[in-house]
């Protein structure tokens, strides 16, 4: 049975990547990648499978989510979606050592965290819809090993990534919340920490390529089990305390 | 050797109890008490301890901030602070099944976190000072059992905490920040869990009252040492998990 699988931010960086790398499974069935500008997403444009829609969504706006949602059930109809994707974020740097930015430090907030919140919201339906139809599906929520308190050693200077890091902590707490609120219908959430990615991001001095990231990434998803919902891991499938 | 300590949000709840119980305390030199208007804040100025400062400080308002550091400044000179206790927070409910209401979700993450970091920063010099008088300072983050991820167990039902336990969840991140990368500089940081306490927040179903509380609070914070610094305690001084 083919999955169908929605990936936010899927435009560019990791999202895209994880676009090319389902298009290569053949247990994906469509794939629909939001941007918030189609016309300006020239590498989505140029995939040709067939199984790949775009979709416009700007997640700062609960109307264009909601004509996303809908353009996506016209697709897929009671089927739903097995996996909802929240690749979408930003990193706006503050020092901490300084005056506060309010507005950039909000905004890691606002992306991160309120907007994935009501993205995943808004795709409920469709996630349930999902889990009747194959018995479960799954939420996955793009963390960071810098969202980790346990793990975390400081700001990570001279990146100034501490509100960033903090948005991502509170991310893992939604995981943790609706991973474990919402088996009740079938759907699970797991908190997935990419690596670090040579993105616009993650800059050209990270570890792995957006390959290497997200074929594990798209390996990993594929083995979640109930019992990894509320829960956070590598790539690679490797738990990560929070 | 005298102690000063600031205490945000300290015309009501935790914070005045928190106010009411360092000035039981003989260690304790001056105790500022932070509010928005001190006029409306009877409880405060009830208070006929000479050791009592009342300062006005919105969060919300770097000018304002900025007055109230002037004030405490004049108030102490090179002695500096030794504690800083960012009491002041909000919880705005939020359900996760239905549409988010994006403006509530946020303000806690203004307030709780933001607000937080801009209060913090704008002490900072007065905390290093009372490094310089005590060998080190503190502050004192006031977080929740409920910011923990580990320990959490879904949103808290029919009470809609999801935003407030996200944002509690990023202020331990930045607590497990400063209190990692400020020790440098004598000051420590760390989260304490209140307990669930009869305050408005805390609604009259409570189990602590603000008085058990805040003695509890104030005694673990004599305690606190180099090693608890980016840690998270319950107001027992009992170690919680992230």
């Amino acid at each position: 049975m083919s999955k169908n699988v929605v990936v936010t931010g899927g435009n560019r960086g990791i999202g895209l990547g994880l676009v090319n790398e389902l298009l290569k499974n053949d247990q994906v069935g469509k794939v629909f990648a939001t941007t918030r500008s189609p016309s300006n997403s020239p590498d989505l444009l140029s995939i040709t499978d067939a199984r790949l829609v775009v979709v416009e969504m700007d997640a700062d706006c609960d109307d264009s989510i909601n004509r996303a949602v809908q353009q996506v059930t016209n697709s897929v109809g009671s089927s739903g979606i097995d996996f909802l994707i929240n690749n979408a974020g930003v990193l706006l740097p503050i020092d901490i050592n300084a005056p506060i930015n309010r507005k950039k430090a909000n905004r890691n907030f606002e992306v991160n965290c309120v907007a994935t919140m009501a993205v995943t919201y808004a795709f409920k339906e469709l996630l349930k819809a999902g889990a009747r139809k194959a018995g479960h599906s799954q939420v996955v929520n793009i963390s960071s090993a810098l969202g980790s308190i346990s793990l975390s050693w400081g700001s990570v200077p001279p990146r100034h990534f501490t509100a960033y890091n903090m948005s991502k902590a509170a991310l893992n707490m939604y995981t943790k919340t609706i991973g474990t609120e919402w088996k009740a219908d079938g759907i699970r959430a797991t908190a997935i920490c990419p690596g670090w990615v040579k993105t616009e991001m993650g800059t050209d001095d990270a570890e792995l390529t957006v390959e290497q990231s997200t074929s594990s990434i798209v390996s990993t998803i594929f083995k979640l089990g109930e019992a990894n919902s509320g829960l956070f891991y590598n790539h690679n499938f490797e738990a990560y305390t929070w």
